[in-house]
């Protein structure tokens, strides 16, 4: 029997494997224009810790007792929809489970690429880059010769961030991550700094790093990151606000960045942003960094977790920081 | 003997009356393309206090033991320009001094205006609309329809905003301000909603004031100002940062806004101005904001101080909140 991870309990602040269930369902038999698809990659992301606690945002809590959902890549094994027919990739939102049954609508179609491996569309040529492009380029109007700081620069977003501020001419390029083998990678992919938050104050790093100060700061983590940042921008600099993965599991309000009068002064524009909104310039991401990636300009990293049983532990994990690049769970 | 108030010494935290030193100069002569101004008006702004630290910001900061500076308005006594002639009645940024001498180019000659003391110039037809007009309509692109919540709304800045705000349309107008008088200010210059911050906690006032939410925050205190209106602000939300009151006196770096993180659901934009920025839309400001004075449908008012050796207590009165509008001292 298929199986699925639904939610058991909600958690205040770390989520624990007991907020997860692991249960068996029976085949649900298809209608008219759906397909089932047989999940072979499935992502765990830092926005679902927020999807986990019962508020009102941009898109739904999960439920008690239902099925997590998310990002999966899977093959169609069956179909009546004239859309898809068995044997096809499919991109869809129904992860944490073996099979999904769905609208072939809520389904997009991919070609596999010959040398990368069908995870791919999770870790590099979907929402990720997406996510790092629309960010970078759109929402902290990133330009030729600016300084750039991006923090979580290990994980799925931040690595490539880094990434297309160097091909698109960055004077500067510094990343922060947990751990030495991160800085490590970091600089292999083309980071100009890099630095172990862990090592000392985020202020004090970045300012060594980056003792000119920064243009924009590509932010991840928030807290004392953000702070840090704010007291590194330029005049007219500005903050593209992607995550916050340092406040996610906080119980009570977290006091930073006790900075952000300096703004006014310096004149920083902080926005805030969400992947879906910027739907608009996925086809040129996927041309750009899609070039990019065949002509091996551009790298990526995935963390992979065998096993749908290990997903909650490959999220727990995420938050801790234990990945590099996307964390991938195959199924 | 002409008198001037120079910085004594640098305050820590509140400043006192002993940071200021009045002293009585010779009169300089005049150099070639200077004027000679007697000032009739001054203005004391919560901006100066920034200048009183000797950090880098974007404008210098006062020098110790040299007079203090910012807007006046006076009346040319002796010329050797030919721009200005004695008895022109000019608006200049070497207040805080009886007589200014200075660069002719560096004045800006006044038509007095039928009906309204020159003291208007500082108070309304000058930098104090101009941050109102551009910190509203290009910081926070207001539009038509937007609910906007004003802190320090009764001050200089903050009531024109709310009024701006009104005569273009806005669904909702919320101000904040410390006491019950300016509370009633506010509503009698068509405030449809405002609250003493004093009162209650200024989140749950602003929420019980706009239980639907806001668009636009306009800032002039920071801390837990901007904090209930990040909790506030609706998907899309914007906020112009002018000012951050609450916080220019602090020693310590202050904990507010806790909840930044929520920018990036909301997609929140941050944007810190400065009003000299702007100054291209000085034009389009006196003629939009002189119509609607000239209509009686945009009032403004004044604290008038007397005299030169007044100007610290006016000052730091401004600080603790004794002002309705703009902050004045008759020379």
């Amino acid at each position: 029997m298929p199986r699925q991870i639904n939610l058991a309990s909600r958690p205040s602040g770390w989520p624990t494997a007991d907020n997860f269930d692991l249960v068996e369902v029976a085949s649900q038999p298809l209608e008219e224009g759906q397909v089932r698809v047989r999940n072979q990659f499935m992502s765990v992301d830092p926005y679902m810790r927020g999807r986990m606690n019962d508020v009102p945002s941009y898109i739904p809590p999960f439920q008690l007792g239902r099925p997590l959902d998310g990002g999966a890549v899977g093959v169609v094994v069956e179909s009546s929809s004239a859309d898809l027919a068995e044997g096809d990739l499919v991109l869809h939102g129904l992860g944490w489970r073996d099979e999904a049954v769905l609208d072939a609508a809520r389904a997009r179609k991919l070609t596999p690429v010959e040398g990368l491996s069908n995870s791919a569309f999770l870790a590099v040529l979907g929402m990720t880059s997406l996510t790092a492009y629309a960010g970078l380029l759109d929402v902290a109007s990133f330009k030729e010769g600016d300084a750039v700081f991006v923090s979580g620069a290990a994980g799925a977003v931040g690595s490539i961030v880094g990434q297309i501020a160097k091909l698109k001419g960055a004077s500067l390029v510094v990343g922060s991550a947990g751990s030495a083998e991160k800085v490590e990678y970091l600089r292999g992919i083309g980071y100009d700094a890099a630095f172990n938050y862990k090592d000392a104050p985020v202020a004090e790093q970045l300012r060594k790093a980056a003792p000119d100060g920064i243009d924009v700061y590509f932010d991840n983590v928030g807290a004392d990151h953000l702070e840090a940042a704010i007291g590194s921008l330029r005049t007219f600099g500005r903050v593209a606000m992607c995550g916050a993965i340092a406040v996610y599991n906080s119980t009570e309000p977290t006091p930073a960045p006790r900075n952000l009068a300096l703004a006014i002064g310096k004149r920083l524009t902080l926005r805030g942003f969400i992947a879906s909104d910027h739907a608009d310039r996925m086809p040129a991401m996927v041309d750009e960094v899609g070039g990019w990636l065949r002509e091996g300009r551009l790298s990526y990293e995935e963390t992979i977790v065998d096993g749908l049983e290990n997903a909650p532990e490959a999220f727990l994990g995420l938050l801790r920081g234990e990945n590099t690049g996307k964390m991938i769970v195959r199924l």
